[in-house]
């Protein structure tokens, strides 16, 4: 079974997607906006996107949606966390830029409007909004009984960063030292393949899991200490970093602080493409991790009743790792304490090295040289 | 048929709508930004929401999507004005604040991604940030086969306006004047209805239109002086309103101009509702359309064909006027010039009365007294 339980059969045409997107992003035309004026597009050399010119300072834009995690809730009728999951996959975005998220805005295409869902899906928004510290400044609802068969969640977040604190990879350098905060859960990326696992092993969204679901680095309240269905657990929201990081550029910009903002070379927001991710921030430079922070136990469980390979896991899923960051190594220690303070489980897991444009890791086979 | 030919027996339950929108916002809290700190919630009199506090200026985001035009677009495979539809609607929202459009992020859910048609979408896209002078800062394209059958296309943008100089109809007062803007066409509401009506009257999207489409205020290029079909008449993409509406921000700001910001007392985009979202600009006052602008030919080719009520026609559609101005009496005059110099037809169509909170129109019945 291993060896077609992967991504790509779970429904995922991860080549098709790349080419559709080339596709689009070639057939775009430049600004109309000169450089030097408000709105016009800040080329950043780490190639990330969504900065634009306002002044002083840049604003950023970010927008993603729920995907197909939304497919589980439908089935269940759960919706207390997605609007966590919609505002997490957003601003998380904007954090890697070195931004800080203000405002969010939703869009809800659905088959027809249902007030309980709808009043569910808003309380979780405003749950997202809270821990992202971000206002909720406007949304749509679309009723499409043409296009859409269940709910669709998305979003767009603006932030905001002064000019010359971006946080752009261009700084990242041979000897960076990669931090790893711990994600919740699954987070918002991999659920076709979560749903062909759960289908293939016969496992129904109400059944309980067979293990304790907390660590020291996730608590699930659902969990009574004896029992959490596979619904519950698959459906905890994403982690939303605004707090640590928002917290740790605003101390790097004190003079007392014994680290600097320019001491953060890159942020990787683990999301479709597991650790693979990290190949974005920069063109040349190799990503080693010898010591990754515990894989958190649903991982293991899909693994172990799909059959997964490995490999396959770590292209697919955070695996236990939600953001990285690097920094310079001679202030590593001093940001990997003042993280842990703000998030149980922070740690030094990897260093930037000068191996090849690839991810290795301490799992031989986990390794990736292309996004 | 006229009896059954309306908006909701085309399978949008309006009041359902407002029922999950009232569930939703109902359900949501407090914005964690505290009053006079960036990101904070404004609270406008006129009631508008998307606006934050972002130091001296206030950031404006406004979110919608193409709706189901789209489906015609799926149906013939014609994409070249779906992006400038997904633009238009939302730029077109932000300028009733008197925000200046800057950036743009679109949301693509398909079931399957197509380098074809994500191509030709990201073209109009953008064609529809060069009309509406904004950069394209990102965007996401989602597979979702689970939950959509068909494209769907959404967007936000990002504007900004001076602080004291937003337009939030708390000035609107009896005598103001009411500025007519041409629509291009159907702009992107109310083709449930469309979709219809041609079905009912067994018109084919590839059918030719049997009338000419061309008028003083609007072109279509692909008309070739004999013949234009159906589907390329009603995809005829929004117009943007950004060029005449931020000049005429800008010229107003001038101490040479001989009206000032403070004289734009409201601004409607006609969406969805039609004429009835005049009603949403103030609370009590009354608005009466003495000479309304010319009817585009669809119009009153698709009222014929289908045998839909009058009254209906100016709740689904724009019936020709795509944005309206509310002005002060004394500078509507030269406000009208000046934009009949950007926009050719734009008129003065009627003015705001003190009749109860209703929508009154020369077309005896056509009145509305709730959004």
């Amino acid at each position: 079974m291993a060896d077609v339980m992967d991504y790509a059969s779970a429904g995922v045409d991860i080549d098709l997607e790349g080419a559709a997107v080339a596709s689009l992003i070639s057939s775009l035309t430049k600004s109309v906006r000169a450089k030097g004026t408000k709105g016009a597009p800040v080329d950043l050399p780490g190639g990330f996107g969504g900065l634009i010119e306002f002044g002083d300072v840049y604003l950023a834009m970010a927008t993603d949606g729920v995907g197909s995690k939304l497919q589980i809730a439908s089935a269940i009728n759960k919706w207390d966390g997605v609007g966590i999951d919609c505002i997490a996959m957003n601003v998380n975005d904007l954090l890697c830029v070195g931004a800080e998220p203000l405002a969010f805005v939703d869009y809800i295409a659905v088959p027809k409007p249902d007030p309980i869902i709808h009043g569910a899906i808003g309380q979780s928004l405003s749950l997202g909004c809270e821990q992202a510290r971000v206002t909720l400044a406007g949304g749509e609802t679309a009723s499409l009984p043409g296009i859409v068969t269940e709910v669709d969640l998305s979003g767009t977040a603006l932030g905001w960063v002064p000019k010359g604190e971006t946080i752009t990879g261009e700084h990242l350098a041979v000897g960076d030292v990669l931090i790893g905060l711990p994600s919740s859960g699954i987070h918002s990326n991999g659920f076709s393949l979560v749903r062909k696992i759960l289908e293939y092993a016969q496992v129904k969204y109400d059944d309980p899991i067979p293990f304790n679901p907390n660590t020291e680095c996730r608590t699930i309240p659902q969990y009574d200490g004896k029992s959490l269905t596979v619904g519950d657990l698959v459906l905890h929201p994403t982690r939303i970093y605004c707090q640590p990081c928002v917290d740790l550029f605003e101390a790097a910009r004190h003079d007392a602080t014994p680290f600097s903002i320019n001491d953060i070379h890159g942020i990787c927001h683990v999301t479709g493409g597991g650790l693979s991710n990290l190949l974005r921030l920069h063109s040349t430079l190799g990503w080693h991790i010898h010591a990754p922070l515990p894989v958190l136990p649903e991982f293991e469980w899909l693994q172990s009743i799909g059959g997964v390979d490995t490999k396959e896991m770590y292209r697919t899923f955070n695996m236990g790792i939600g953001m990285i960051l690097a920094v310079k190594n001679e202030v590593a220690t001093v940001i990997c304490d003042w993280l842990c303070n703000h998030v149980e489980g922070c740690a030094i897991i990897g260093s930037v090295v000068d191996n090849g444009h690839r991810v290795t890791h301490a799992i031989e086979g986990v390794e990736f040289s292309h996004y």
